[in-house]
């Protein structure tokens, strides 16, 4: 279409001539409704003659009105987030705990949810609707021919007869409500980036297999669990006559696949702001991180189960089987797009001088990110899981190639994203308990849920952290193991999974069911974190990114000698050969090739790679190889780390005295760096070394910290 | 509408159902792909029983299809992004001047819209149409009933008779052509935004009435010009049979008025790059930046102008002032808008400790300022001029209650926002110059065009100067004026106003030329810059930011006292009554009131408003009056120069000596800071001193800088 079609809006209702499912992105109204208003504006210059005046002015007038309640709808969320921030603040200011942002956003939601659902007129909408019989099938374009003129209209969608009457609804409710793309598109986008560009790199790492084995398989399991509970829960709805529709055993899985996603930013949060186990956090993290990705993929692929036959619901071993090639192939194309476009950017950025331009370079990096979802999209993979690909590979590679100033707007732009993004979801969640108009609320279904996810929690984390232990030369505790019971909250992803698809009964009672359990785990276990944290004798007071104070850590080391932190004590270093293996790989010839640090590739390479090494390997590695050492903390605290990581055994059997060692040829190494950017290289998990595992003990956290 | 009606979507063909001419935001296409691509998946799983699986495999496949062309034509834009940062990376490194990014941008695309346009095969759209003759009038919504099941379909708009059959056109062109809405309600916003927030404060306050002049009385004049030639211009083209349409006097005008919008973006980079002139830069800085919001209203203020009965385009008394009226009253209320906006986010930011929390300052900030342009929208002003007095009032008192880090995480943010709109707009222009289908290229037009503006510029700087400079102590030289004539760039506000409507043969036209003339100006003039300013004796090297080493200057001023940087200095120090007014008003009550610097309110405001001045002054003034004072640069800065220019006489009379007594103390304030935040805080206006009028001459700026 050309840009002028808007101007060619006919005189007719041009106001509501806009599909409302469209009136969705948060710019989006404005853009439709000046659009209109231009056109109105335009038409009733240029057609003047053509139409009477009157009709024009009546549009124009209907189109104004439209674009402000656009407006004020927009500025509705924009003062529920403002709210928010103000409130956010006061209580960081008073360092309430009990609360986190998010569970206070919803809050925020739904007041206002309740004051738009009973507080305004359910206005019945001033459409004119027109019914005109075709006989064949439905077209994408119909052109209706009105006293002499043309008018184009689209299909926008199949109503059901039953709700023809029901189109009709209250007009701000109607404008409040987003399209559940805009989730998945718009806004978790930035939440999932961030999560893998913050993710402290180096625990993750560590702990990589059990952070796999938690995502993959325990997702795998808690899915099959849930969707089987759920499956006798409607069974035994069915027999009571709870049920009045349709309700599948793949609805179920389905159920069971959106809900596994558990989003543990409460939790995080707390642990961020006491520091708390630093690899209780990786695990914590990088499971909820990846289970959002295998979530996604899972339930689109069983969505895409559909068995040949009429019997669509019944089991068939060929299209389960094509099930788990579709997840099996979006999953790894969509790791492989993520994981080459941060590749490609990482050269562009060591291969070019674009770190004199903080501004290009920062524009640039949003860009590749982006084209990454982009190009997952137009390949047919999912944006969202490349893009938090993407994000791991930058924070691992790119960040290292950038200049001070672009590693801390990259940081701090995506951080204002993600906190936008993540607290406008959260308000929303709040506002759809009372906007949304179709819910159905079953307390058995509700009840059943509740049940379900923790015993599909409880037989996912047990079961697979005693394997884990089999495997891990340091165990994971069973207070590691209660408290990532425990921090099974679920948050964005599940409700964005499922307010994906509300169209059918079934669906339907997944949403209100999962709006419902979101609403619980974050206030609940939100606030009930800090107790847990208590209770199970976790430390806190450990802050990764900073060295702990020598004696108040030598003192820690004496009391924290009990049976607990020898217990907790066992996450550390996991040195597993996948680490390791990774970890040779990655430091020998990636980094030498992505970045401006690491070994030349011309020592690491075999001889007959020669001329291909002194091309890929950048010049200041031969130029000035000591002070890169330096300058690079990551490296040196990976170097380190892995002397130890190999002598771990010495290490952790004379824990106190090897750490300390550790710790002093750290602190030495780092000595040399003194800017402002140390901080921001320890936020992304760069400064961290063995003592880390030791702290405080929290007793009361309450009262300790008012 | 509900969450769900996406999933609605009937099983016809469902990707062909978007109105095209909303698939236009950056991120919609996706959007409504992936909705689609869901709403297929989900009907295809809920509505397996009700109609064929062939017909929906066909359409989820014809859906992904769609949602894949969507991202590949994002990806182009995100790719030629790309590709000019790069460019411009090398251009910089290399430190060519002659092609600026924005010209840089509009190159590529116009390289990727020829191969649009002649590369990719014309496929005729596979949108079935379906004539259906009504007899009344055009509705907003039909309802179809085809064999049983109810479609709804929404009005996108009136088609000319003669259009139908053009409908169907080219996918891959239809694709990367946007809605002129978002120009306006996507990409200007920040880029207005960061020009107000980014405004060199105090050379735009101190030249604030000769700007005000140029940029509301030159815009009119200018518009007036520029309307009346063309009206000529357009009869001379009926008279030789060149006007194949209508082109009324309203037309004329409206071509001044989006014409008239000044954006020497070009002009102003390189300006910063060489440091030339501060005030020369605050006067075209300011006026562009002030007449893109007078060309906006203006532009608006004519469309509305409707005269009574039917010969609508005759002069009518009573619609001329209206259209004055709706002028004065969109600006007034729009100012309005962004003024009280910034305060309130003044307010908020001094009397919360959110600078504790440089995240969540920054979300308040962002959404604060966003609200504006909701806000003004909601009240049937002009978002983007309400944005940029936004800008500035946030810039002038909020910028100072921020914390240091929210202070480069604001500039930062909205810098990056601001480079990418900018680039986006101009490479798109370059490929709408091909992509576009209904260019009207009249060669008698675009040339008369070329004059009118050429003339129009001439009659507002050279008349308007000469007004001024009557009253200006400090008189714009011929040279300034010179480089001002010169620097009548036309950019994006001038394409955005164009594309906004090209519905009418008049529009088109309009907007044909409207490229050219961007594209001529930008190419031309911003590669003639750098010899421009040579060539007039515009001093260089003068950095408003940083002082200049003494002795250096010192020579300067001895070098520099010929009769051109005499004539060049008067501008200095316009102390107008205009200037102290608002200065005094500004110290003494809003900053006290909106800040936590200035004189306390106690002190200014008279005796009987003691309690509210208590009340309103923050403690922070009593406690540490003096590190404040030693903070605010901005502040001790200003305090400075009031001395000046109350006593400027001196200073001026004898300049090398009198400057060079406020410089040292100047320094002497300056020198209790030694962070990083320095260089942000002079960034932003505030370290500017009466000796950055001296400077090196230009003599050979290519050779010089090679």
């Amino acid at each position: 279409m050309e840009p002028g079609d808007a101007a060619r809006l006919g005189p007719g209702r041009a106001a509501r001539a806009l599909p409302p499912r469209l009136l969705l992105l948060p710019l989006l109204p404005l853009l439709l409704g000046r659009g209109l208003r231009a056109a109105a504006a335009a038409s009733s210059g240029a057609a003047a003659e053509d139409s009477s005046a009157m009709e024009e002015l009546a549009t124009e007038k209907e189109a104004e009105e439209s674009h402000r309640q656009d407006s004020v709808s927009l500025l509705t969320f924009i003062l529920l987030l403002t709210l928010t921030i103000l409130t956010i603040w006061l209580f960081k200011h008073r360092r309430v705990r009990f609360l986190h942002e998010t569970g206070l956003a919803m809050i925020y939601g739904l007041i206002v949810g309740v004051i738009l659902r009973y507080g305004t007129p359910a206005t019945s909408g001033h459409d004119k609707s027109l019914s005109c019989t075709q006989e064949d099938r439905a077209f994408s374009t119909l052109l209706v021919n009105v006293s002499g003129k043309f008018f184009e209209y689209t299909l926008k969608g199949e109503i059901s007869p039953g709700k023809i009457n029901s189109v009709e609804q209250n007009d701000m409710l109607r404008k409040v409500t987003f399209d559940p793309e805009v989730f998945f598109n718009i806004l978790l986008p930035p939440i999932i980036f961030h999560a893998g560009y913050s993710l402290k790199k180096r625990h993750f790492f560590r702990n990589l297999g059990s952070i796999l084995a938690y995502a993959f398989l325990g997702t795998a399991v808690s899915c099959f669990i849930i969707g089987n509970l759920m499956y006798g829960v409607v069974k035994l709805m069915k027999i009571v006559g709870q049920l009045s529709d349709k309700f599948y055993y793949t609805d179920c899985l389905f159920f069971g696949a959106i809900i596994s996603a558990t989003d543990p930013v409460t939790v995080l949060a707390i642990f961020n702001e006491l520091h708390a186990d630093v690899d209780l956090y990786a695990l914590l993290f990088g499971e909820s991180v990846l289970n959002d990705a295998v979530a996604i993929v899972l339930s689109s692929s069983i969505v895409a189960y559909q068995p040949a036959g009429l019997n669509t619901h019944a089991f068939d071993a060929a299209a389960f089987f094509k099930s788990v090639g579709i997840f099996l192939g979006i999953f790894s194309g969509s790791f492989t797009m993520g994981a080459v476009t941060g590749v490609v950017t990482a050269l562009v950025t060591k291969f070019t001088k674009l770190h004199c331009f903080p501004l290009l370079e920062t524009a640039l990096f949003f860009l590749m990110s982006w084209s990454t979802f982009l190009l997952a999209e137009a390949c047919g993979f999912t944006g969202v899981v490349a893009v938090l690909f993407c994000g791991i590979t930058q924070a691992h590679y790119t960040y290292n190639n950038l200049s001070v100033e672009s590693r801390s707007r990259t940081k701090q732009l995506f951080e204002v994203l993600h906190f936008l993004a993540e607290n406008f979801i959260f308000s929303y969640m709040g506002l759809a308990l009372f906007t949304f108009q179709k819910h159905v609320f079953s307390p058995v279904f509700i009840i059943g849920a509740f049940v379900a996810i923790f015993l599909g929690r409880a037989a996912h984390i047990y079961p697979l952290s005693f394997f884990l232990n089999l495997g891990r030369r340091h165990k994971i505790g069973w207070n590691f193991q209660h408290m990532m019971m425990f921090s099974g909250l679920r948050g964005a992803m599940a409700f964005a999974l499922a307010i994906r698809d509300t169209a059918s009964y079934a669906r339907q009672m997944m949403f209100t069911t999962t709006l419902l359990i979101v609403f619980f785990t974050v206030w609940i276990i939100g606030g009930g974190t800090t107790p847990m944290l208590s209770w199970l004798n976790i430390r806190v007071g450990v802050d990764p990114d900073q060295d702990p104070p020598p004696n108040n850590d030598s003192f820690q080391v004496l009391q924290g000698d009990g049976p607990d932190s020898a217990r907790g004590n066992r996450t550390k270093q996991e040195s597993a050969w996948l680490f390791r293996l990774w970890y040779s790989f990655d430091h020998n010839y990636l980094k030498p090739i992505l970045t401006h640090s690491g070994p030349p590739l011309t020592t690491t390479l075999p001889a007959w790679c020669s001329l291909l090494a002194r091309c890929l390997t950048s010049p200041q590695v031969y130029d000035n190889q000591e002070p890169l050492r330096e300058e690079d903390s990551d490296f040196i605290l990976t170097e380190g780390d892995l002397t130890l990581t190999y002598g771990d055994s010495t290490v952790t059997a004379n824990g106190s005295s090897g750490s300390h060692t550790a710790s002093t040829s750290l602190e030495g190494s780092r000595r040399t760096k003194s800017s402002s950017e140390e901080v921001l290289d320890r936020a992304l998990g760069a400064g961290d070394q063995p003592v880390s595992s030791r702290g405080t003990r929290l007793v009361f956290p309450l009262e300790d910290n008012a």
